[in-house]
């Protein structure tokens, strides 16, 4: 069976002011009906039902994200009692769905991106599962660059090893770290390269072996979860969590495991890194902005405007990213979109701003 | 005896979001304590007391000013039941003066401007009083231009005709509307120019006097206000008052009567015409940002940012100004503060923003 692991533990600095600390990304209305999380979850119907998703977050949001997904079991809401990056987070994952369904696949979502159409997202997860049953490879699903990027990792594809329905599956012959603008573009041109998402389709039997092989410290701390009820969950993980190395899953396993394949997307995907990243998802006005809430703007183009509430006015400004919550206004030019970060750290080091950031 | 006629009957719609229809420029407390009406008002203690302060006014304005100021008469408070310009406000106060004290002397003010250090605003005024006292002028004050500025009137004095206290009095030798930036240069180099600041001072009778030779419709319409009884004056207004051509004093009277003299203030003045004229008096971090209520800024300079309550977050920008209300943002580069005049007007064409303009 298909189990779907959700990855929703981030912070989202970078939306600020409409994120806060106990507020973030995932939790957000932005783009669409409900928040992003949500979106997430109703993406997946009617492939899996609620019974066979799981989420892993921290001990704060669990609460929260028990009750705006009031359809998943509360012993499949997974929280880490510190963050330790992607590997120990889907280690905690594998070991509770294994638990459950040893001979299962899982796939891994982060919880924060834009995904559509649904159809086409649901065919490649199919087609993906498929093959990660047949072979026991580990699959990560590539994202077809339509820009030189310079702000995501790159998979460079392989000999092409299988194929489902309409889908290759390619082996990975490497993968790139963030490449500057020039090495961007070759990667465009060359049409070999897929931008790695962050998703992930595996068997449970073969992402546990992959554990054990490559991390093996992760693997023997965490293993007893196979066994664990859920209500022991808590203390274990109190106890053995903050032991374990913070490590991506990408370093640890997927760039030295052989057993890996790529496939390419075939549904649009925008991981929303920041705010001007939103832009080609709200709606456009005449002077080229793109705008959500009360907006009024006189001689002003291509701004980016989000208000949860307050009226934004605008004269004789280009290009800036406003936004406006009722108790924190951020104002950035675009291209500085991802400085956001920043504003928000150094807000954090300040005891005043403890409940606006 | 001396008299004050502050005129507080303007929208103040450069400073939204901060000014409201119902919450003029005059109501707000921007810079120091208290509202710029207060301000007016106590500046003049303890020169002029309660019992001799008028304030013209709108009839919408009326009862919040009757309770900002309760030392003074609630029949010196004197609203206008349509704006006519500044000709009929000073005749209207004019003849209630007149009534009460015949041989007075009349100071007007406007409501909403920065004067600083009191006590040489009071020196200017008391040797003006005497003056117009002594000679029956009509006396304006003139502001010294620190620059070149094409948003004022300018005043070129003539001869000089008399002194008080050090304060010289000239003719008037010409008025000259708002010039162009090389004009203005000239002017300020000449040392022969002040800014016409829209304070003035005279008896009533040389008032009443220059009224009936110069604008005799206004005179003629509104010289019964000199023996009716304050009971009677609204509804008498009411009748009287639309029917009054719309003009300014400037014009109407103080660039056509010979018997106008000019003397140059002793004090810092600001008419706080837009948001840009605030900077000055507001505190500078060592980014060249000028700042009130809670700013936090990251690489950005030169900013005039005011926020009336929610924080502003300001990332990579450099000369915006940015104002911040619970329920509205104002996002414009320093340059145009002149322009949100006109993002107000289009507000108050869409029945929606009602209660945010």
């Amino acid at each position: 069976m298909l189990h779907v692991v959700i990855m929703a533990g981030g912070r989202g600095e970078r939306f600020w002011p409409l994120s806060r600390t106990d507020l973030p990304k995932q939790f957000l209305n932005i783009v669409g009906h409900g928040t992003m999380l949500e979106q997430t979850v109703s993406r997946l119907k009617p492939m899996v039902d609620g019974s066979r998703i799981w989420v892993v977050t921290t001990v704060d949001q669990a609460p929260a994200i028990r009750k705006l997904l009031p359809r998943i079991p509360a012993s499949h809401i997974l929280p880490e009692p510190v963050g330790r990056n992607t590997a120990p987070c889907i280690a905690l994952a594998a070991y509770c769905v294994g638990r459950e369904d040893p001979d299962g696949e899982m796939v891994v979502l982060p919880a924060d991106h834009i995904i559509s159409p649904k159809r086409e997202f649901q065919k490649t997860i199919r087609a993906s599962s498929q093959i990660a049953h047949q072979t026991g490879s580990l699959i990560t699903i590539g994202i077809k660059p339509t820009f030189p990027a310079t702000g995501y990792g790159y998979i460079r594809r392989g000999k092409k090893v299988a194929e489902s329905a309409g889908y290759s599956f390619y082996r990975v012959s490497r993968f790139v770290e963030k490449p500057d603008q020039n090495r961007a573009r070759r990667f465009l041109k060359s049409g070999l390269f897929t931008w790695n998402s962050g998703m992930f389709i595996w068997s449970v039997e073969a992402i546990v072996e992959a554990l054990h092989q490559h991390l093996p410290g992760i693997a023997t701390a965490l293993q007893p979860l196979g066994k664990l009820p859920p209500g022991k969950r808590r203390a274990f993980l109190k106890r053995v969590y903050p032991e374990l190395p913070n490590i991506s899953i990408d370093y640890g396993i997927m760039e030295k495991d052989r057993n890996v394949l790529v496939t390419a997307a075939s549904f649009n995907w925008n991981d929303l890194g920041s705010w001007e990243a939103l832009a080609n998802h709200l709606p456009e006005d005449a002077d080229h902005n793109r705008r959500r809430g009360d907006v009024v703007s006189l001689d002003s183009t291509d701004c980016i405007c989000f208000s949860a509430g307050p009226l934004i006015g605008l004269v004789g400004v280009s290009n800036l990213i406003v936004v406006a919550t009722e108790d924190a206004i951020l104002v950035c030019p675009r291209e500085k979109a991802q400085e956001v970060k920043k504003l928000v750290q150094a807000l954090r080091r300040k005891n005043k701003y403890q409940g606006l950031v």
